[in-house]
C-alpha cells in the first residue's frame, strides 16, 4: 500500500491524482487539501477516507468539521494544517498540486519528515529552487516532477548519468496565439487567450501558455530539477504536443517521451516511480497523427519567454519578481483591466525596478513577491 | 581498457566501428576479419595491431601473411579461424559485422566464451534467435543490438521492465518507392532502387530498403531481442529517419530515440553500454527540420513486409526460408536477371514449397538454405 497526501486536492492536478488512485488498488490517500471548495471536499473524504482533511480558512474548516462530523476525519486549517498535513506519518509521498507560494513551506516540511515529493507547484522550484534542491538531496527524499514536458525529461532520464546530457529539448505547444506578430496580438482579447490548442487547463495556466511566461517557468523549473546550465536548455515549438519533451545526449542520441495529452500519466509515473502501472487511455495513432512540426519560438513577440531567461541567468529573487509580477498581470488582464502585451512589459517593468539580492531565504522570497504585488497596486 | 574483435572488419559496420576505435583511447582490437579485402585488412593490421587477422580462404590468408611478416599479428583461415577470433581470450566482446549465415556459429562460439555480442549480423536472429537467445541467457552474456532501429529500442527501454511494453513501434524510411502502387513497381531499374532517401548502406541492404524486406528481417529480429510477440511489433513509416523506433508502455507513454542518420552512434552505444560517450557529429535541428511524417507501410504493395509476418508467425525454418530466398532474388535483381517485384513473389513462391521444421538445429538451418538456394537456382 502506497500513501499519499494531497497539497490542494480540489483542483485540476487534485483531483487527477484521486483519479489515479481510484483505479489503483495500493493506493491509499492519508490527508488531502483544499482552499474553499468544501462541498467537493466533503465527498473527496467520504469516498477516500483520509484521516487529515486540511482547508484555508477557518471558518470553512468549522463548516465542514460539521459536514463531516460522522466521518472519522481530522479538520485542521491554515498553514499550521497544512504543514501537518505535510509531515503526516503515515504518508510517504506528498503531491503538491496547490498553486501559489503557498506551496513552498509545506513542501520543506515534508521534505524534512522524509517525505517523496510528486511536484505539481511551479513556484516551489522557481522561486526556491537553490533551497529546496540541496534540502531534498540532504534529507534523501527524491522530486518527482508531475507536470508533463518535466516528467518526459525525467523519463528521458530514466538510468542515464546526467553528466552526459548535452542539451534539454523542452517542447511548447506555442500557444493560440504562435505564428502572430507583436502588433496583431494588440487587440487580444480574454476569449481568445483562452484558447488552447491541445490542453485543457485552469485560465492562469491557459494564459501562461498563450504569452509563453508558462515555458518560461518550466525553463526555470528544469534548470532546477535536472541541474542543467540554462544555455543547455532549448525551447522547441511543437504545436502537436504529442513530443512532451526530449534530452538531447553527448553522443547526439534524443531521447523523447511522447503521448497523447493527458495529466494522468505523468502524475501517476511520479507515484510509482520507476515502476510503470497501466493506465488506460488513448495511445497516439501515429500514422492517423500523419505529421508532426517544430519550430524555434519568436522571443521577439512572446517576450515573457525572453524574460524568463535573464530572470533566470540573473537569478537570486529575479524569477521570484518574475512570477509574481506575472501572477498579478495574468489577473488583471483576466479581470480585463490590462492588456494582452501588458502581461510581459509588467514583468519586465517589474524585473527593472525591484531590488534583487542572491541567494534569498524564504522570508525575502515572500517579502519580494509582496513587494511586487504592491508596485503593480500602486502603478496600474 | 575495453578489448573488441571484429567480425567482419572491412565492411561498413566493421570501418565505422574501427572510426569508434580511433576515437577511443580506451578501446583496444584483439582480433579483426575479412572476407577477401586482404589490402584493407593488411592497413587495419598496421594501425590497430590485432593480436589475431583471420580471411576466409587459406590463399588470401598465405597472401596476408607474407603482408604482414613484420607484424607480431597471428593469421588464421576459414571458419577455424573465425571460431578463434570469436572465443580469443584477449576479448570481452565481438562485434559481429560479417555478413549472412557465416556469422551464426562464431557468434554461438563467442556465447559459450563468455563474449558479449555486439550485433550486426541480421541471419543469427532471424534464422537462430531460438537457439542464441537461450544460449545468451544461459552464459549470461548480452546481446547488443548494433542497428539504428533495434539501438533505439534498446534505449527506449533501458531501466524499464520488458513486461510493462504495450508495442514496439519499428520505424521505416519506406524506401525510394514509398507510396507507389504495384504497377509503378513494374519496371523498377536497379539504379533506381539503389537510391535510399537517407541511409548510405551497401547494395544488398538498400534494395532490402527498397522492398521492404529489411523492415521484415528487423521486426523477426525485434521478436528475438525483446522477447515481444508479433502482434506487439508494429511498423510506422516515417520517410525522415528521424525517430529510429519507439516502445510504447502500458501506461501509454512512448518512448523514443531520435538523431541524424549516423551508424557510429549504435555502434559505440552497444560498445559501450550502459554508459553514453561523446561522439561527434551532426545533431538534430528540430526548427531547421520542420516537420516530420508518418504513414501506415503499404503491405499490399510491399508483400515482402506481409511474408516476413507469415514467416515470423510460422516460425522454426521459415524465416531462414524467407531470409536465404531473399538473399538469392536480391543476387539475382542486382544481376539483373529478375524484375523487382520477383523479389518478394520468389520469396514466396519458396515459403510455400520448403518443408519447415519447428525448432530446427542450426545444421538443418544451414541445410535449408542450401535447399532455398538450390530451388531457386533449378527454376530462375
Amino acid at each position: 500500500m502506497k500513501k499519499i497526501a494531497i497539497l490542494g486536492s480540489t483542483g485540476s492536478i487534485g483531483t487527477q491524482t484521486l483519479d489515479i488512485v481510484r483505479e489503483n488498488q495500493d493506493l491509499e490517500v492519508t490527508g488531502i487539501s483544499a482552499g474553499s471548495n468544501i462541498a467537493l471536499l466533503e465527498s473527496q473524504i467520504r469516498e477516500f477516507r483520509p484521516k487529515l482533511a486540511v482547508v484555508w480558512s477557518e471558518e470553512h474548516a468549522k463548516d465542514l468539521a460539521v459536514r463531516v462530523k460522522d466521518c472519522d476525519v481530522e479538520i485542521a486549517s491554515g498553514m499550521d494544517g497544512l504543514l501537518k498535513l505535510a509531515a503526516m506519518p503515515e504518508s510517504e509521498i506528498l503531491v503538491t498540486a496547490i498553486v501559489g507560494m503557498i506551496g513552498i513551506r509545506p513542501t520543506m516540511e515534508a521534505i524534512r519528515a522524509g517525505k517523496d515529493i510528486a511536484l505539481a507547484n511551479k513556484e516551489t522550484l522557481v522561486t526556491a529552487g537553490h533551497i529546496i534542491m540541496p534540502m531534498a538531496e540532504e534529507y534523501g527524499v527524491r522530486i518527482l516532477p508531475v507536470d508533463s514536458e518535466h516528467s518526459a525529461i525525467f523519463q528521458s532520464l530514466n538510468g542515464e548519468d546526467p553528466s552526459c546530457i548535452e542539451k534539454i529539448l523542452l517542447t511548447a505547444s506555442g500557444g493560440p496565439f504562435r505564428g502572430r506578430k507583436r502588433e496583431e496580438l494588440e487587440q487580444i482579447q480574454v476569449e481568445d487567450a483562452l484558447k488552447h490548442p491541445n490542453w485543457s487547463m485552469g485560465q492562469k495556466i491557459t494564459i501562461d501558455s498563450a504569452t509563453l511566461v508558462n515555458k518560461g517557468l518550466e525553463v526555470m523549473e528544469a534548470k532546477w530539477l535536472f541541474g542543467v546550465d540554462l544555455d543547455r536548455i532549448q525551447v522547441v515549438v511543437h504545436p502537436q504536443s504529442i513530443i512532451h519533451s526530449m534530452v538531447q545526449y553527448v553522443d547526439g542520441a534524443v531521447m523523447a517521451e511522447l503521448g497523447t495529452p493527458d495529466m494522468k500519466l505523468p502524475i501517476q509515473y511520479a507515484l510509482y516511480y520507476p515502476e510503470r502501472r497501466y493506465l488506460g487511455g488513448q495511445r497516439v495513432d501515429f500514422a492517423a497523427l500523419g505529421q508532426i512540426t517544430f519550430e524555434d519560438p519568436d522571443i521577439e513577440t512572446f517576450t515573457g519567454l525572453k524574460l524568463a531567461y535573464r530572470a533566470a541567468r540573473e537569478g537570486g529573487l529575479m524569477p521570484t519578481v518574475y512570477n509574481a509580477a506575472n501572477e498579478r498581470a495574468v489577473s488583471k488582464f483576466l479581470a480585463r483591466k490590462i492588456r494582452f502585451l501588458d502581461i510581459p512589459d509588467m514583468i519586465g517593468d517589474c524585473m527593472n525596478h525591484i531590488k534583487v539580492i542572491q541567494s534569498p531565504t524564504i522570508d525575502e522570497i515572500l517579502e519580494t513577491e509582496q513587494a511586487v504585488y504592491d508596485r503593480i497596486e500602486s502603478r496600474w
